[in-house]
This record gives structure tokens, sequence and C-alpha cells, in this order.
């Protein structure tokens, strides 16, 4: 299973995933602006590991400033968060992990900046700041193996006695979207652990291919069997009996269960009751949003349609030619068999099972 | 409405569609090695298309053979069909439209080849070969148009006082892949011919993307509004209440009224049966086969995988990773509304339906 950032001892370590497929390059991240450059290239992309990723970045700007004056360097705290939240501006995650970094470093000195402590101290920070992003690290990390763990006993209950579990899978919610294991894929990393043996199909998922580049990659990167189809081809593979389970990932669950995904996920949704497969969506708890009360109510990002036209490299509409692109598409509750969640596996109804998972 | 064949009075005027959608040319054939190497390229494609073309081709090979010899000249009717043959193996138009030519020559000398008429009457021939070439395009016309017709009414019921149709197609089954007119399209063209006003959803079709790259293309063309979507965005258009009816053609129709047709097209039929959409389909009764009993005996021929991984100008696949790549589906007869044929339309139980317009 590959490890999407890591920390050396000296710089954040991340797999490139602009060469992807072709290339598995890493590379070792050493100040801000180095950070700020990947996020900004999709070097690293996926909401938990942006987050993490910048929490990195804001100790790695920090890490060599002068040690000789605390408000200077608060000051200097602020400004790599602020720098580093204009790598990715619509990325809720990224907002997230700087604020949390930014809170660190003012609890340290107590609610009043009159108050500043001692130079002395700053060394100290600077470690508390490195070890909250390796602790970001680590719940990411934590959350996803518990997805996978639950996620796993629901698949096998599920897929039973097959030979081989056949997972269908939409876009790329796997290890390389976060530090590791991921959401939709972490069952399938937990099983292989455990010796089950898996075949997931991956959509390619038009338009930016993350199924194809990046699910089938990682898959076939850890050993784990996958078969790369277009988006069109996924009621074929069902009709065929190969799929014993759907799993997919999300951007955002509503306080009903409604569930927001790449493009292409409610298609697959309704292909899966046709055929009578459990559509499963691993869902960390921080992607449910309880003040949305509904699905009808989350906005859906219209794209670039050039990503259509023109997304590989080759024009392949007529210039003029009206194009739709919405990135994201709901799927209602009433077609997800379960959400999956590091605190368990939820059932309809979904707004009840909700509510008591949820802080 | 494009015109994929014409006959200029000396030529077989075809559009390149190796150069669609960026430009428009058009080519004139002028022998039988031009329309050998047109086949071949897909300058011109679509089973009715390339049988006329074929048809066209026969006679471009025979018109300036010296006429000395009524044996040689009758060769030569042999030579240039089996030489035309070879340009696409696969299609079945192809074969059909050659043994017709031949068997018209042929008819022409009378079944016993040491009858031969006279040398006078070769340039007869040659005419008569042109006159059934002609023949065949006009024919194909008459048929997409009756299926327009046929179509357009039966829209109409279902789409009723909308102010705008809105049709879901998959792949191209338009005037490009026939004379003119097309299957799919045909209604959609018929009715613009009468004034109603369609806004066509065009499914982009992967992996070769004849729905972006030609149905998109021609329905722009003939000024019918057109929005290309991915293949995974069929179930929101729908979702949104956009669509009022699908219609897709076919490339063989079973006993039973099972639909083979283009990968994705099954998927499309469970979707509308989800939002409780008509999906139709566009079927000339020579796509229908009763020689197949249902779509179970229908084989699905896979393509190079290469289509998928490397087809768009750029590779999306890593190397080494499983891709499968199915050309076709089978939809079952019962997600089937109706087959519209140049004969009317066909309503369920399909086999009894089909026996009664079958000759």
């Amino acid at each position: 299973m590959l490890q999407t950032i890591a920390w050396t001892g000296s710089a954040a370590r991340l797999i490139d995933q602009t060469k992807l497929p072709t290339e598995v390059v890493y590379v070792d991240i050493t100040d801000e602006k180095q950070m700020w450059d990947a996020i900004k290239r999709l070097v690293v992309r996926g909401a938990p590991a942006i987050g993490v990723a910048a929490a990195f970045g804001v100790y790695l700007g920090v890490r060599d400033f002068p040690e000789i004056d605390s408000k200077a360097f608060l000051t200097r705290v602020d400004e790599v968060c602020a720098y580093l939240a204009t790598s990715r501006p619509t990325a809720v995650n990224l907002f997230w992990a700087l604020d949390r970094m930014k809170a660190h470093a003012r609890n340290m000195w107590g609610a009043n900046p009159q108050r500043m402590p001692d130079t002395q101290v700053i060394p100290d920070i600077k470690d508390e700041l490195l070890y909250e992003a390796k602790t970001m690290l680590a719940e990411d990390t934590a959350v996803c193996k518990a997805i996978g763990e639950h996620g796993m006993a629901l698949i096998r209950q599920i897929c039973g006695e097959r030979k081989e579990y056949g997972v269908l899978t939409h876009c790329n919610a796997g290890s390389l979207c976060a530090v590791t294991y991921g959401t939709a894929l972490a069952p399938i990393y937990y099983g292989a652990e455990q010796g089950v043996k898996f075949h997931v199909f991956a959509d390619e998922t038009r338009p930016l291919l993350q199924g194809a580049r990046i699910t089938a990659f990682e898959l076939q990167a850890s050993g784990i069997p996958v078969t790369v189809i277009c988006d069109n081809m996924a009621a074929t593979v069902m009709s065929q009996g190969k799929v014993c389970a759907v799993i997919v990932g999300t951007d955002r669950v509503a306080a009903n269960g409604d569930v927001a995904n790449k493009i292409g996920t409610l298609g697959v949704a309704i292909l899966a009751r046709h055929y009578d497969i459990p559509f499963f969506v691993a869902a960390p708890t921080s992607s449910i949003d309880p003040a949305i009360a509904t699905g009808k109510q989350i906005p859906i990002e219209e794209r670039d349609p050039r990503e259509i036209s023109h997304g590989l490299g080759r024009q392949t509409v007529a210039d003029g030619t009206a194009i739709y692109n919405p990135a994201f598409d709901v799927t209602p509750a009433e077609l997800v068999t379960a959400l999956i969640t590091e605190k368990g596996v939820l059932r309809p109804p979904y707004g009840e099972a909700i509510r008591k998972v949820l802080p």
C-alpha cells in the first residue's frame, strides 16, 4: 500500500501524483514554498492528504525562522498559514489543517498576545508544530484504517464464501487521496492484509480519469488485482455477476444520508440497485455535514468544459458545441445500502444513525 | 442535415470523418482504390454508409474497364468486389452490398456464364451498376426517413406539450453512419424539419467518443441544439428532468427483442427505467436477426485495451494494468419501451411483433 505522505526526519516525502500512472517519483519537500507548489500543481491531492501536507508545510515554513523574537515568530506562523491557504483556495481540509496549526501555536502562548513567553520556548514550539503535523498524519491513518476494518467486516458478510471478492469503485478514494489506506479502498487494503482475495473494477472516471490514473495505479502497486473499465461498462460488469459490492468515497454527506461524490456515482448507485448489489459509501465522520439537511442543498460545481473537449491531449468536441461538466452528483440516501465511518457502519434511517455518531 | 455519401455525376462524394469534429472536408472518390482506402481509414463508417459506399466503389472499379470482352468484364466485377471486401473484413453490410452488386451484374448475363452477351451490352451493365448503387443510396435514405417519421410520432406522444423535447442518445446512429437521417437521430432530423424544437444530450461514448466527435458534430452542423456530456453524467441529466426520451441505435436485435448496441447502452437503459423515461431503439428491420433467439447468443467482441489506456493522445493507465474493453453490450428486451423500424413501431411482446414485421 502506498504512503502518500511520510516524514523522513527532515522533509515531507510526497509521491508526485502528476507523474502517475507512468512514473513513480517521490519528492522531498523541505520548505513552505515547495509545499505550496506541490499542493497547487496537484503533486498531492485528495482532501485528507492536502490537509496533512499543509500541516507539514507550516512546520517547514517556520523551522529555520530565527529564534530571537517571540512576536515575530508568531507572526511568521500566521504568514506561512496565510500563504499556504492560497495554494488551493477551494480545499476545505486545507483551511481546517492550517487553522489547527495556528491554534496549536497560539495555545502554547496562551490567549493573551501581550504575555509573550521567553524566546527560549521557540524551539519547543517548533517541535510542537512538527508533532502536531505528525499527529494529524497518524489520526488520518487511524480513521482510514478503522473504516477499512468496519468495511471489511461488512463486505465479508455480503461476499461470503466467494473465492474472490469482486468490488467496483468509482473515482479515487484510495491511499493516494489520504495518508494511506484511503476511504473507499481502505476495506480492500485492510482485507488484503488479512489474506482476503479481491478483484477491483475501477471506473476510469471521466473527465479527469482518476480511476484509471490513480485508483488502478495504487491497487496495482499494492499487488491487488484490478481491471480498468470505462464508466459506461459498469452495467455490463455487474450483469456478468463479477461484482458483489460497490464501494465509493464521498465529498460530503447530508444529515439525511444523501451523498455528494464525484460525477458518475449516482449512475453507479442506480445500476447497483438494478442488479441488487449493495452500494456502500466510505464516509469519515468529518465528511458528514449535519448543517445540510438533504442533498438538494449541496451546490454542484460546474467545471471547465475543456476538461471534456480537450482533456486528454486531443480535441474531441467541435468548437462552439455546448458541454455540461458537473463535478459532482448527489446520490439519494435510499440508494445507499450503508455508510461506513471510522466509528462503525451506519444503516438507514440515516438521519437517526448520523445524529448518534456525531458529537 | 449532413449527407454522408452523394453521387456528383462522376464521383462518390464523402465527408472525411477522420477529420471530424475539427475540420469538415469532402473527398471525391473516383476509383475503387480510393474507396478501399476510404473504408479502411474510416473516412466513411457506420454499417449502412459502408454498404452504399462500397456499391459505388464497385461501379467506380469497372467504369473505365475496356468494353471488348464480356467474360473479362464479369471477372473484373468479381475482382473489384473481392478487393473491396478486404477493406473492412468485419463489416457485414459491406459483404451484403458487394454481393448485391455482383448478383446484379450476373443477373444481366443470366445464370449461365457460357451464355455471355454481346460486348455491346457492357456499357448498359456499367450504367446498371451505377443505378443499383444509387438505388441502395435511395433505399437507405427512405428507410431512415421512415424511421424518423414513426419515431417522431412516438416522441410527440411522450414529450407532448413540452416546449423543447429533451432527448438523450448514446454513440452515433445519426446521418453520418448512414447516407443521411441515420436511425436514432432520424426522428430528431425529421421532427426538426416539421418545426419541433429538440435539445439533444449526447453521451460522449468512451472509449472512441463517437458521441462527442460525431453525434454532437452532425447535430450542431444541422442547427439542432446539442449538449455533450460524459457517459457518467447521464444519470444527473435524467434526474434533473431534462430528458423526456432516450433513443439509441442498434447493431443487432435478437428474435426476442434483446438489443446489442455500443457499450454503455445497457447502463443508459437501466437509468432510463429508474427515472421512468421511455427507452427507444431505432432498428431498421435489416438489423433484426430472427436466427438469434436471445441476446445471450450475441457474441460480445472485446477490443484493443489501448483504446482505453492510450485512446486520446496520452497514456492514462499504467503499463501492465488489466483493462476490459467490450465493444458492445446487450440490453434485455424488458428494458426496451419500443423498437422503431421503417415499417412502424414495435411494442412488447417483441417476439410476436418481430415475426409479424419480418418477411
